[in-house]
């Protein structure tokens, strides 16, 4: 989701970062490569590496599907991007992004002991990146991409997913749309509506905008109207990428076309997925019991304490204001989910089987200002896992009939 | 060097499996990626992670430099393979190659915390090996190449030096020539020689034989023949490579032809690094005092009970023979130097640095039957280690002034 460092914010000065916490915390990075055996003599070497280890790559070489028992392939992920759009910071490039990329690393293996490598690609064409991906991929068991600038993403995403025969992920679009879906779930049921009888807005078609209503209308929302910058998204606007025409064709049911303003006018739902603002007057004019999701860090689309004056429920990225949307309850089930089964793609069953356990696992503490878990919810990932593996075996694209982990 | 699961060898069957304790010590893979920060609550992941991550990121991009303190970079290798020449088993592709890489990957963490991470590459084109290797270098501090197949190995090292500020170093040849260079500087001299006393005779032109030859001759050795599986290498043979041909250039001083028996008469030093046997007849030639190094894998070019009774040294590849020449006494410690001063390659003279810490570390324990010392002294990476960061800084490389690890 769209997030960035601060409004005009520069580097930190030498001072600042002295009394930045953020930086002690980084030194030297936040991940590591161990053993997990050990070898403490010659006996030990001579099995682990030469000659024993012959042994097990003629196995392989002769059965490659020995490979998911016998070598670590079978837990890792690698989490690949070009630094094209890193939070809200943008195109900063491989090498800045990568603190980002070994921050994922660290939550799938503390929240999912999902192994997972940062590779951060020294080129931005579609063709390379699709190409250095592939070829790279042998020795993981699924992709995360990351932080790749829209609408590239969506390209790399789905012919890299075309080549390759283990999940390819894009999170900034499905890791988002599975949490916005959950806590749409939720959010629905405490103010006693389905899915099927709220018209929604999304503000931003980028990577997540794109992601959330495709997921939306997969899971049967009622309309749903989607702006981007230059306004509403309908098909008679002559300026919009492929993606974007596309969305045209299957959104606004009603037709509307101009600001986003418009399409609020009795909206149930507000999804900001964008840097935008928007006016109180817009959202004073949606419907009763309004949902209002302003997601852009760490300023949102409205300011929490004004939405909550017109909002039965009101949700941000923020960690200081109750609903916090993070992608961190998805992204790490999902995997865990889709490795357990050696599932060959990740398919929208099993992005909404994943939304489903999020929102189930909120249960009877739900309300209006509890309508997510918390990350640190040890539940979540092992609920996700368990709903994005059955959801694999349903739609037939996991390689073994049950997990080998719980 | 050269290593084969022996002759004639075939994968093993289930019930062969079942009774080689390889295999269950392989299940699961022998490598993890572990958080080396903690995240307990919100507030860390709102530092290790968003938004606290974007200031990070954000002080990279104005300083890619800072990637060296705030991320994994400055302690990290890829230890990259096409699976062309896996040990002794030949091309055997990328997935079966993996097994070696994670040994690899185990071996730089025990022996010289260094973070390894196999890639395995889909394509063994010279150019794409390139390039793709290339584009995912950002995120890391050193390129081991592995595993890859003469004469392709030469090209694809020295052409992603030159477009890489990292060091790259292909193991299978310049791990093998530091140790042979190492056993061969302390085989002389207990037998009271200098290498420019000596006239060696190398088997097997691959990347090993290659390598060996280039550094003895760097190390200032008398005259060096080498000979490939069509006889002794000579400007005279239409039959050569670019890179046999340079080799012949450089070396057979003496300017014979023919088998590798000629040039073995009155050789001090025998070095096999190929899968060939040597008859026990031409071994009986060889100078007074010879020394042996017979490194193939399991099955040495002579057998070593034989060799002693012509030679003052036997080395072998092998654990249950004294005097074993193996790379991990190299690599840990090389890269470990490297990584310390962010050396931008691996020059000469840090390999001679190498091999001279590694022969300097058995010290007085120094006898024909102990010419190298165990792979389990922890001097050697230390030592190692201490004088390649040292050589790097004489030949204006290192990116540091000082080590900051020791």
């Amino acid at each position: 989701m769209s997030q960035s460092a601060g409004p005009g914010s520069h580097p930190a000065s030498e001072s600042q970062r002295s009394r930045d916490p953020a930086f002690p915390l980084h030194h030297g990075g936040k991940i590591e490569v161990r053993p997990t055996v050990r070898i403490r003599d010659a006996e030990g070497l001579s099995l682990a590496y030469t000659p024993g280890v012959a042994r097990i790559s003629q196995a392989i070489a002769s059965d490659p599907s020995l490979a998911y028992d016998l070598t670590w392939k079978s837990n890792t992920v690698l989490v690949a991007t070009d630094g094209t759009a890193v939070l809200g910071l943008g195109d900063i490039g491989p090498v800045a992004a990568l603190p980002v990329m070994e921050g994922k690393a660290l939550l799938f293996k503390e929240f999912a002991n999902v192994d997972a490598v940062p590779i951060c690609l020294d080129t931005s064409d579609v063709d390379e990146i699709i190409e250095t991906v592939r070829r790279i991929a042998p020795a993981y068991g699924g992709i995360n991409l990351e932080d790749i600038s829209a609408p590239r993403c969506f390209e790399i995403e789905e012919r890299l997913q075309d080549v390759l025969e283990i999940p390819v992920f894009h999170d900034d679009q499905h890791g988002t749309a599975i949490v916005v879906t959950a806590a749409l779930m939720n959010a629905a049921q405490v103010t006693g509506r389905t899915l099927a009888d709220l018209r929604v807005v999304v503000s931003g078609a980028g990577a997540a905008g794109v992601a959330v209503t495709n997921m939306l209308l997969d899971s049967g929302i009622g309309d749903i109207a989607v702006a981007d910058s230059r306004g509403l998204i309908e098909p008679a606007r002559t300026d919009l990428t492929p993606v974007k025409q596309k969305l045209a064709e299957g959104t606004n049911r009603a037709g509307i076309s101009g600001s986003i303003e418009v399409a609020l006018e009795e909206a149930d739902v507000f999804i900001g997925v964008s840097a935008g603002q928007i006016a109180e007057s817009a959202i004073a004019e949606m419907a009763p019991d309004a949902i209002i999701f302003a997601l852009a860090n760490p300023n949102p689309e409205i300011a929490p304490n004004t939405a909550e004056k017109y909002a039965a429920i009101v949700a941000t990225g923020r960690s200081d204001y109750p609903n916090q949307i993070n992608n961190v309850l998805a992204f790490p089930g999902v995997f865990r989910g889709a490795l357990d089964v050696q599932a060959s793609r990740i398919t929208p069953r099993m992005k909404v089987a994943a939304a489903e356990a999020i929102a189930g696992v909120v249960g009877e503490e739900l309300a209006p200002d509890h309508i997510i878990p918390s990350p640190f919810n040890p539940r979540v990932a092992v609920e996700v896992a368990r709903r994005v593996a059955e959801a694999a075996q349903f739609d037939g694209v996991a390689g073994v009939e049950s997990p080998d982990r719980t």
